[in-house]
């Protein structure tokens, strides 16, 4: 695929993910975490605008100087920017307006393309579009925590269930002691946290080839898992608490029996499905409560080509901090990952809204272990 | 006018203030105090359903039956409600399906209207109408404090400056000290609250003929008062302090001169317009600093006939607390005014937003100390 | 009495207030309105030292240089000082410290005052006498409230009960209709906020010679009166849901028995003491309950003189707001009163803890709403 | 050493350090993380009735049935506790009460430790005594903080400096890639987090064999570091500029010139001196600023041999987790170390305030990295 396709492909994936949002969806702001999708779609835009154009194309004008401001998400190198608490706090630009951004910057990309044989700008380029796919998925867990929020439960699309799938086998895999290499090894893309490659010392460990499923997990809020100090790390514990937590995201025991709120509406818990949006405290727990313990994200890396996975982000019991030799680059692209390398948990894996070259053994996820809304799992060592 | 006619008219009014609304602006909420126009629209319209069509016409068949909890405001009585702060959450219900209910519910009140002669149930539907006028003044104020809060600072409407208007006059009115009536004596609507006519004894005192103006409150600004302890109240210093407050609501001073947001954009302030959007502290701190005072809400009913007024709420130095013999209505209803005397300062006059039959001499309008998004202004008296 | 021995018995009095207090006990603060005895000790000193023994006394060297920033209270006109929530941080200057301040003030005090003619100075030093005396309450409060809030509940003093007295009779005073002057018309020490001698209006009303008893209180709670949101302001109601509220402050219910916190340890409620520790919101709400009212701080004015009062301050249904004719003084002494006229409410009346000669009619204290450390008290109108 | 020998010279350090308090000094809690000295005393001697005398020895009386309820630290395990901020709240019981709690329980132990055998209990009081040393170290740090924190700075004594010690050397030491063994492999007490030995591989590094000097720091700070985003983590950055910060805590620029407040006073920073009191977020950015890095605890323990280490917790660059094989107690003993692991960055070394068994290679502190109470420094790694 020539880039200008491949650009072209990325960029209308995420479109794509819009198709069933009414004009009002896009710019609701349930949380501060959660963008809303307008901008999601304007953010991807003002990466390519940002980086690219305004550096390399001569002549380039901006399409809207006021977009700088509103669309920058975390890049102190490039400016000042609105407080992400308030990214749902503007009616306008219109997504009318976006999606007008959006043609333009596309245009003058694909003009810029055609004959681009930059290596470091293509690698920009690149990382551009792995940046948008990870905004593909937030933007399907933002929704998602829109609708979820919302106390009618809005249907979004009755075929868009997302966490159905089920184990497929109940085997466990052991690998033995020893040293291995952990890091990215490939020429494709990969993010600078995954290289550096270096070896690691692991025991014997077994792993299980699936993850704990919504039965499993019913049976450890039956136990009364909520309310027993033991199981729990302290900040765990207090996050319990003070937010009264007693199951998953998106779970509402009706009528006696859990429901849980998917994109397709509020349905009966599928005690046989993959359980999904936990928080790395009652990942932890409930590891705890069996016995058992999860993995490090090395552990992980090492097993990863014998093991089923994919559909969920899955917990690790690795804190995201440097490889060794990790090294920031420096401006603007060196604030993608560093510099969040603190009070943060890896995941492993991939889910059902992940983009699919994103799923490789070395990809490192991370989020704070209070967060749910992304569509993460527990799988359990020995 | 019919009471079908009337109903109609004061129902129209509400959409009309919404024809340059783009479906984005009708959803957002920036300030918990601040509802969309979205839920305006719906919660006006719930007020129908609830208080006037479930209990009086037969089969009818409420609209939806989530809506009770999405569009109660705050009547305790009539069961439990989203928190006010979510009331931006929503993209769902569409703003067509709230069109669609306003509809459904103005078809079934004109069918229920054109044989009405119940006085008691008449006095409701003229409740709900008054009610609907508040919420068509809060729905321009809101729509200002979203667009106003916007870093972009839409135009709403090139022609909608609104707060242009100038004085009249530079003289003041005496008024001799003796008993005078406050309160509601005529026979047409008036709210409980201006209810019990009273007696109040008054000293003699001169109140001026007009309102501070911009020209007068930068004076104020440019003598340094917002850092002079001196001229504040203690609860309005720490408001200035621990807001880092320097001028009224919607001011900028961009290339050291003074802007203001207008729903026509941003402006130059006009030295020669009436202030605006200025809390009870500022006007008790600028009256300190001109060494006057403010009039209380007994002054300013028994000068009302002799002054200019209207196009802005003017602050008193009255707090909102209940006339003697007031009585509070049962149920629901009781909750409309009542249950908010404490902590509020009464206004008095009416504002640009105003409707015409709120423009009374005995109306008292009441907010918080802190609040500045009414079309607020300031009188000063002798 | 000389000025001399005024002086001293006052300051005696202060320190005698103390005489149970261990040392521990001088310093710890509980919560940001109550502060430490040793501050008050401290802070009464200062303001002789500040205003009368540094303006007026030539040589006079200051104790401590470092006391003004530790001391000064809210004074803005003196500087800056601590937060007021943090007077509980400092373990030094030791009490031992502060009662050789206090020593140092009192001698040069003592000797400056015997000779002492000047009319506008003496009135400094009436003030701040009255000041100490205010100050003599809040330390009686606080210390119960440091008290009331260990939960081992330390018994201060058996003896010191302070809030088991009952009323003396069950009838009720008939107030004619009519123009009453309000305000302080005699010729010793008041404060400004009693100043401007000024007629109110009142219609004819049935006031209580007597105050609520817990028995009747009991009987409230037992209604369900803390869980019927009609009963309340709004206000109130938030303050009861969001602190979980459903008696007066210090009252525990004890297998199924009504206990309250009183200095002389912790006891069985008295069903026929007077009812002590509640804020306005349930002195309001109580009212409701009763289809009654509180009375405005005028009618408890006119009334007074037939009524017996004391021993309790009494809610009035009137905001805290300027007299006509209302002046500030100049300075820092103008901070005293002025300043807090928004946001509180007035209470008339007496409390055991206040100085005999704060117990005149026209004395108005105030509070905001939601305070109970004081000892407060309910009377009625109809 | 005997048993009793060790226990009673172990309680009797602890009062040592106690030495120069005065009375109100033992009880003042200035913040939610700092403890008062009064607290520390009770709650070490809690640990021993509780979880000795109560269980092992027949007939034992405890002291006073409300202590398990205010001296109970964190223990789940063991029953309710008042909320860790509100330990400062209480002036009773008072000191002197506490060491009569002291020396009733002291009596009890020596008696019972004279003819104790049995292994299981030993190690319990082990644990106890090793308990009480790390109170000491907090007892310490949070009677600096309260002084730190009282606008006179009071000198606590004028011996007590406590951070005046200088590097002895400049070189550094390098250590060979490999596999090395980390973890306790002696036969003494240690905490549980140390157990199971494991192997670890690292590559090749050369470490500091000093640490960062108070002059090192001047410059970072000089260089503008705490306004330059581009060091910091983004939890650190937000840290920065939420709390204000420009310098180590206890510094105060003076007439130009660096201060820091020590036990012995506020004196003039020395710049050979080692630097104390950074974060984890501070040593963080001053090794990116020095285009180094932090050891990870693993390097640290491996090169620990031929360091000079001591004085000061030196913050490494890894998470405080589980070692492979981690088994938490039961009970709850179980609740000492491992539920505090997430959120917390692992410091190694030891301070001036550390007991000196706990001065060993493989001891694991663990703090938030926003904390800067104690006695922390930086070492870099190439």
């Amino acid at each position: 695929m020539s880039s200008v396709e491949y650009f072209t492909k990325v960029r209308e994936q995420t479109i794509s993910f819009c198709k069933h949002l009414s004009i009002e969806d896009y710019s609701i702001q349930v949380a501060t975490f959660a963008s809303p999708a307008k901008w999601h779609l304007a953010h991807t835009t003002w990466f390519f605008e940002t980086f690219i154009l305004k550096n390399y194309v001569q002549d380039y004008v901006e399409f809207d100087a006021n977009f700088n401001f509103l669309f920058n998400s975390y890049y102190n190198n490039v400016g000042s920017r609105i407080l992400q608490a308030n990214r749902g706090n503007m009616s306008r630009p219109s997504i009318d307006e976006v999606y007008k951004y959006r043609a333009h910057v596309d245009a003058k990309m694909q003009d810029f393309l055609i004959n681009l044989n930059d290596e470091k700008i293509l690698d920009l380029v690149t990382l551009g579009l792995n940046h948008e796919q990870q905004h593909q998925e937030l933007l399907i867990t933002d929704v998602k925590y829109m609708f979820g929020h919302n106390p009618i439960f809005p249907v979004y699309n009755k075929d868009y269930n997302l966490i159905k799938d089920v184990n497929l086998n109940k085997n466990s895999i052991k690998i033995n002691s020893g040293l291995y290499k952990i890091g990215y090894q490939g020429n494709d893309f990969c993010y600078d946290n995954e290289l550096g490659v270096h070896q690691v010392f692991v025991d014997d460990f077994e792993i299980n080839n699936y993850l704990v499923t919504n039965g499993d997990y019913i049976e450890f809020i039956e136990s009364g898992a909520y309310s027993d100090f033991n199981l729990w790390l302290d900040d765990g514990w207090s996050w319990v608490n003070k937010n009264k937590i007693n199951a998953p995201m998106y779970w509402h025991k009706i009528d006696n029996e859990w429901h849980n709120y998917t994109l397709a509406g509020l349905q009966k818990v599928d005690k046989k499905a993959i359980l999904c949006h936990i928080n790395y405290y009652e990942a932890h727990a409930f590891a705890e409560w069996k016995g058992m313990r999860l993995p490090t994200e090395f552990e992980w890396e090492i097993a990863a080509q014998q093991l089923n996975w994919g559909k969920r982000w899955e917990w690790t019991n690795s804190a995201y901090l440097a490889y060794p030799n990790f090294k920031k680059e420096n401006g603007a692209v060196g604030e993608y990952n560093g510099k969040f390398m603190s009070n943060r948990m890896v995941l492993r894996g991939a889910s059902v809204a992940t983009s699919k070259n994103h799923s490789r053994y070395t990809y490192r996820n991370f989020f704070n272990p209070t967060e749910r809304w992304q569509f993460t799992g527990i799988r359990l060592v020995k």
